[in-house]
């Protein structure tokens, strides 16, 4: 590395702040590549002779020497020889300003709060994670799909669904319709791509999506979104359930590895610890634990439902909710048994074989020989404080099984129902099993940013879609 | 390459046909990872020691000797010693057959459709060239983005969009809702990620998304879905045209480049030169002369919309409709230009600034000085026969301007209209634009499938929605 400085170099971005002195005029800058922003001295005289106001949040072109700084605050600083305002902006109004801003007021700013350099770091981070999944997957021949948004299954009747209607002011009867509706019956987005990934995997063996989901849940959580990216994947010829949480193991083991030493990763920690006490993220130490227990060299631990039960029965912990076998598990109980079974490495823990009554129907039965079965081969991921991170199962594959496990729930096989989902067990379905993550959740996980509301650059949820 | 017999080798996968003999039953099986199948040899003891039948589509698992093989199609074969029907099949009944079944008939069965080996090919096509994407984007620091789907923008009324409501069995009233619905207003289907990724750019720079995107149009085309991929790029800081248009050039090269040694492709255009006649798939050299054409070393050929009027009225042909100024170029037009100015190559050529009157609202004038502009800063890619594969604009980034276009055009700028995306504008807004490209159209042009129906595994359309 020279010391002289370099001259001719160009920079876009937009400034972040201006300070006025006599001879000089400090401007930091940002380009939305590195949380750190460029400091840019800019002689008055040149301000004089120059169109364009250098204001908060103007997009410029600066053009001058890159010079070993004096400063404190940065190794190199630009001195501006030449500059160009692009995009002016009315500081005045500007609503994004330095000063601490609650999330609740950034929410209601959807297009302009991806410009807070916390924010656009979170974007960039999202991305690396993205590209890490893809190269995952890649690596392990698993076939990426694209599987539909508008599906024909309406989540059983649950209520939690969006209904799609043709045209921007449809007639009431067009609403109403049915047979007369765009699609000629009531179609909904989807909830969970898991029963089409099913088909695609036994067309190409292991498939993956990430891909958007929806639920119109009328609740006010920072845990839930009407609109939310889904990471599911789905493995054909898998015999034993292990074969999939392994898969779920290693996948975000390799998230980890691979964006530990990233630019982003780097710079959210670094924000973390000097960040306001409001600012409504997670401690720097707890982030970091959560990215040690992932990097864990050990496996692990795996434990049924009827142990956990166990565990939280012989608890010296006065629980609100006492722990009950038909009940599953409250938010209490996960953060025990992530405490005490992760211990202080802050391991994940997977917790298997629930009891089938509170499970879905497509769950295959733990013992696969008897419709007795009282549990299902499903697990649940819990991490510590969070609790859910993922959760997966082994799917009824027998076609007679599924068929009496709908009939005892009430569950019709219909066409233009879930007629082709049980059609998938005529024809050569072997035992096969999948998971799903919330995606935007993992990344709350990862950075530290307690709601997902603002891991998402637009959330959605119940009386909220802002742009 | 040894020549002789590799023992214990277990393969999982579908069985795609069976052929009994007196010693020895012929089975050829596939598992989603090439588009020819494996040879196996059961004798007909093993058979009649083993539960479960050899059918038709069944799911089975086979352990044996990989063994050179003197019969003519393949060069090893597995001779099994042992076998489990993991999940039989019904093969008297199995929709899929192995003769001649038309496309329309298949579209009826889309969750079994994927299990046909060319489509499964496609499958894997579809996947391979998303990680392409990935890298290709990776490479150039672009920021993966997930813009929303439900959104507050109806297209302006064009009536073309899908309406958002909250639960499967909304009331009359919550049809009706506007201030009551579950999100308090009536929301939206995106039409297209554009006006999202130019937040998006303002914050970190270059973006780009793999979307899905909806449209409710009742058409029944061969080039349109309902709900289909959008890949959407959007570069900030870019002075001139030209440098979009290099992005979409250097993007389609490099997926061209990356994805022909592809063992889908090869496979792709294998099945396409021995197809049925029947199969709707273009002519095998048809689809090498589109990749010759993206593979072209030199520079594709950018012509205005003006200089192609002018070639158009030139030319020795006999349009149905004579090429007008106001009225834009019909599909006859761009298979001349494509043929024309592409040549014998068949090399992509982008026509450009189209006449403002019938392009978007946001698109940038030629001449960024005065509102009297006849055309705007826009392109469009056309290929050979396909006709537009990709367009793109340089964006209106000025306030005055865009919001005297939107008054001139009697658009409003209003608070959960617009408001948000002329915002854009008063806060630092540099010179930008960016492109778009019908995903699912770019894999029937890569792989000869002639309609968007069969790249699409769970295809929708007016009228159409199954499974």
């Amino acid at each position: 590395m020279s010391s002289a400085a370099v001259p001719g170099v160009v920079v876009n971005g937009f400034i972040r702040s201006v300070r006025t002195m006599k001879k000089y005029t400090f401007v930091t800058l940002g380009d939305g590549s590195s949380l750190a922003p460029l400091q840019a001295v800019v002689p008055a005289a040149q301000i004089a002779e120059t169109d364009g106001e250098l204001t908060n949040g103007a997009a410029v072109r600066l053009e001058g020497a890159w010079t070993p700084s004096p400063g404190a605050g940065q190794s190199h600083e630009l001195h501006v020889t030449g500059f160009a305002v692009l995009g002016p902006s009315d500081a005045k109004s500007f609503p994004i300003q330095k000063k601490y801003q609650t999330p609740e007021f950034l929410r209601t700013l959807p297009h302009l709060r991806p410009r807070i350099p916390f924010n656009t770091t979170l974007l960039r981070f999202r991305s690396d994670v993205v590209f890490s999944l893809n190269r995952f997957f890649e690596g392990r021949n698993f076939v990426q799909t694209h599987p539909p948004l508008i599906t024909s299954s309406d989540c059983e009747g649950a209520g939690e669904v969006f209904t799609v209607v043709g045209g921007a002011t449809p007639t009431k009867q067009d609403k109403e319709a049915g047979e007369g509706g765009f699609f000629r019956a009531d179609k909904y987005l989807t909830v969970s791509t898991q029963l089409h990934l099913e088909a695609l995997a036994q067309a190409v063996g292991n498939v993956w999506t990430l891909s958007p989901t929806f639920r119109a849940e009328e609740s006010d959580t920072p845990r839930h979104l009407s609109e939310f990216y889904m990471l599911e994947a789905e493995v054909s010829f898998v015999d034993r359930m292990d074969g999939v949480m392994d898969l779920v193991e290693d996948m975000l083991r390799f998230v980890a590895t691979e964006n530990r030493g990233s630019r982003a990763y780097g710079e959210l920690l670094a924000h973390t610890a000097t960040a306001n006490a409001e600012s409504d993220l997670a401690d720097p130490k707890t982030v970091e634990q959560r990215w040690t227990g992932l990097l864990s060299p050990e496996r692990w631990p795996r434990i049924t439902y009827a142990e956990a039960l166990r565990l939280l029965q012989d608890a010296k912990v006065e629980f609100e909710y006492v722990p009950v076998w038909e009940q599953g598990l409250m938010t209490e109980h996960e953060r025990y048994l992530a405490r005490v079974v992760g211990g202080a490495e802050g391991t994940p823990v997977f917790v298997t074989h629930y009891p089938r009554v509170s499970k879905a129907f497509y769950m295959l039965p733990t013992d696969g020989s008897s419709g007795l079965s009282e549990t299902v081969d499903c697990f649940d991921l819990l991490v510590p404080e969070f609790c859910e991170i993922a959760g997966g199962s082994m799917r009824e594959y027998r076609l007679e099984q599924l068929l009496a496990t709908m009939k005892a729930r009430s569950m019709a096989s219909s066409p233009g129902g879930l007629d082709w989902y049980v059609d998938l067990r005529r024809w050569g379905c072997p035992p096969h099993g999948g998971f799903g993550v919330g995606f935007d959740r993992l990344l709350c996980y990862l950075t530290g940013v307690q709601t997902i509301r603002d891991t998402v650059a637009f959330p959605r949820w119940y009386g909220r879609c802002d742009c």
